[in-house]
């Protein structure tokens, strides 16, 4: 009598042969993604090339109570991709078709395994783009799943904001298509919604119809200065309150700022708090118009040196520096891994927040440069964790927890964007109350009975009450 | 041995007192929206005046499995609030308090029963806007649990978008408070944005989490004919396609311009198809920008007359032509109602909707002025209903069917705004697919297991499957 996951393996490898791996380094690769846990291979890997075949695979998984969990381009920070019960990792990386771009009404169709930089290339050459660009190269799908932002969220919202339908497959294998191609619709519970943030727990995401827009005619971006943090945030926080519709609006504290010099061999700037703006408009004076206004409010606040460049090349030096913000802090201290905390406040809040978490690390004697998204509240310490040194893990939690328990304090929440996972699991109960996170259990429930999709995350078991499949997680590891 | 609902009411009239209300005039009052359907009386109407009050009845309701139907502006257009089960209507309009304003994280916390036109009032004092508007005067509880929009929307998004959280009470009395203040968060399962649109189906919004704007530092209004209703049309597509920030786009075809002018007493303007703009800016060059680009795309298409108004007097007057849309419509036909379509396309396809919805008007020979929320492809015929005439009721609703099988043709949803209620139910299963349709049934069967909640709403029965609670509809009625 076969085990459930060789019956499993033994059937899908007639459809998936040579792609259902049980190698080593398959299974190596897809125990973790970008995050301090502890690594758990998968029995084994499935790499699927269309949705056909990830629910067929579903399908047998859900028969026999066999765990899959979703994984595409690994680069989830709170251990969300690791299959803590073993099982089935199932690896959507092939999936990367651009199946669709329609400029008319300015929104595409694609596979979940299409990565954001890769589409951003693609639909730059027709005039286009899509707003959401996580630090990382991240797919669409785990974008999808994770709820993703990125720099400019402030102005054009999280990837919830720009995600028009899905194609959904749920625990069993059924296929769903939540959304239409339109801008808005009043027809039943907004499935779409559910799924976006659900972190393959309710379903395996397989294509994604997003919405585009479309490059605007006229970009400016400036770079401040400031002599302390409090200035920079306070100025963020006055021109959100001015409702200037600013595009991107970065924070780096002056550790980040100095490490970014460094690395990104930045001249001309010194390692103070830093902001970083872009500025969107339909013409060259309408992003002069709102970043005169802007550069008003940096200098009222102390800011020096606001400098704004329109050209293509010296904008992409400013932004190439802030997005390698995660490698230039982790420069600081070679050979380095680092947690990133992620917290988020409303914005009233955010001088106190940040004020706050600078004490909280200078207390720890850690090195944590701080990187935010300081337009929508939120923002990222990235604590690094000198190579080998064990303590230093354990502080690191600790002083991240500390950092999110201010956030909460302050009306917060306890992720603006890297989502749940593993990592902040001990968080859910006190951000949503035991009886959301209830609801929140009778929905998984109800969309997948015997707990198959990415089991033992994002939802805290209740005492008595088994989501997880736990009891069965010997028999799901070869 | 007292029936269900009369053990219901006995002990509701101790914390309810007066406010439950078994008077006739009361309940003929709840029995119907602004509806064509059928009115259906509830058993009694409870006033309630708090979250507490709403959960110790919804709790008494699912104890004895009697209905409740969620009521407070009543002008709902799909039957939603109508009691079809009979029951308890659940009136919030005395829950109508703004609690909080916070100007410097620019959103606000209200009673489900607070109106938009008074929150606009109250908001306009402190230079604040909440951006979605429908039609009528509908309560903030209502346009959250239809999913509204409005003029606005397709700058600033629907009810969807502007909502950061929610109070809501569980079928079974518990109360939970989804979403925080924060402009974003990745922390488990969207429950705000399932409970926006479920048309109190899963449980009872008391208490919402806005999010607001500043007032614009200038707007300014232009009006534009065109010789024909695709010149129009072809015009909002190519406004939406330059991406250019219209903050309104809204059509009315020559029927409807007709009535306005005699309705509403515009002078200077011709029974034409017509396109009625507003423009958002930081600045009076700003808006000019936005206008003088539009009105050349205008004038590409035959527009005339594209004038433009910065005087708020003069915006006040054409706006409130276009407001007064629903009553001019109507003027037509003396002593008559309506049945307003609802349907929604990708705006490529809009030219084409409309053209078509008016070859299936003419060939009904029925009178039915357009309008449209044209930038997000939402529009309405108001097919008029002459008064007793059974027989053109019948055909207003084949009309409508017609112009909705069309937008669906076209890839387009059964519902921009209005929702399902009564009157869309039949195209949910076309719209979403059977199961898409049980995610939904499973979903409801998982917050309300008993059916309590607005039963036979929404969701089409399934062959065997009861979701409605008709076995016990006598038993509810008194």
């Amino acid at each position: 009598m076969p085990s459930p996951i060789e019956s499993v393996l033994t059937a899908a490898r007639e459809f998936l042969g040579e792609r259902l791996s049980c190698a080593e380094a398959d299974r190596a690769l897809h125990g973790h993604g970008q995050d301090p846990y502890p690594p758990v291979p998968p029995a084994a890997v499935a790499f699927a090339e269309n949705t056909e075949e990830v629910s067929r695979l579903l399908a047998l998984c859900h028969a026999q109570g066999v765990p899959v969990t979703p994984f595409t381009a690994g680069t989830a920070l709170g251990g969300h991709v690791t299959p803590v019960h073993g099982g089935i990792s199932l690896d959507l990386s092939r999936m990367d078709k651009v199946l669709a771009i329609n400029a008319d009404d300015l929104d595409a169709r694609v596979e979940a395994g299409v990565k954001h930089r890769a589409l951003a290339e693609i639909l730059k050459e027709k005039g286009l783009f899509f707003p959401v660009d996580p630090g990382s190269d991240s797919s669409l799908g785990g974008m999808c799943a994770t709820r993703a932002s990125g720099t400019a969220t402030v102005l054009y919202g999280t990837v919830r904001d720009n995600v028009l339908g899905l194609t959904v497959v749920l625990a069993d294998g059924r296929v769903i298509h939540p959304g239409r191609r339109v801008r808005k619709s009043a027809t039943g519970y907004d499935l779409t919604r559910l799924f976006i943030g659900s972190e393959g727990t309710l379903g395996v995401i397989t294509e994604i119809q997003i919405r585009l827009r479309a490059l605007p005619a006229a970009v400016s971006a400036a770079v401040c200065q400031f002599p302390t943090l409090a200035d920079a945030v306070n100025t963020v926080i006055a021109v959100q309150q001015a409702s200037i519709p600013v595009a991107r609006s970065e924070l780096m504290d002056e550790v980040e700022m100095g490490a970014c010099i460094g690395y990104s061999g930045l001249e001309g700037f010194q390692a103070l708090p830093t902001l970083f703006f872009e500025f969107h408009g339909a013409s060259p004076r309408s992003v002069q118009e709102q970043a005169e206004a802007t550069g008003a409010i940096a200098a009222a606040h102390g800011g020096s040196g606001f400098a704004w460049a329109t050209a293509a090349e010296e904008r992409a030096r400013l932004w190439k520096a802030r997005y390698d913000g995660f490698w230039a802090g982790q420069s600081l201290i070679p050979g380095c891994t680092a947690l990133s905390t992620d917290a988020v406040v409303p914005i009233s809040r955010l001088a106190e927040m940040i004020l706050g978490a600078k004490e909280d690390i200078r207390a720890s004697g850690m090195t944590a440069p701080i990187v935010g998204h300081a337009g929508e509240g939120n923002f990222h310490a990235l604590i690094l964790l000198p190579p080998g040194d064990a303590q230093a893990q354990e502080q690191a939690e600790i002083l991240d927890r500390k950092i999110v328990a201010r956030a909460m304090a302050l009306g917060g929440s306890c992720s603006g964007e890297h989502g749940i996972g593993l990592g902040k699991m001990e968080f859910m109960r006190e951000e949503h109350g035991e009886d959301a996170l209830d609801v929140m259990r009778a929905i998984k429930h109800a969309l997948d009975p015997r707990g198959i999709l990415n089991p033992g995350k994002m939802l805290p078991d209740k005492e008595g009450v088994l989501l997880s499949g736990k009891e069965n997680q010997e028999s799901f590891i070869l």
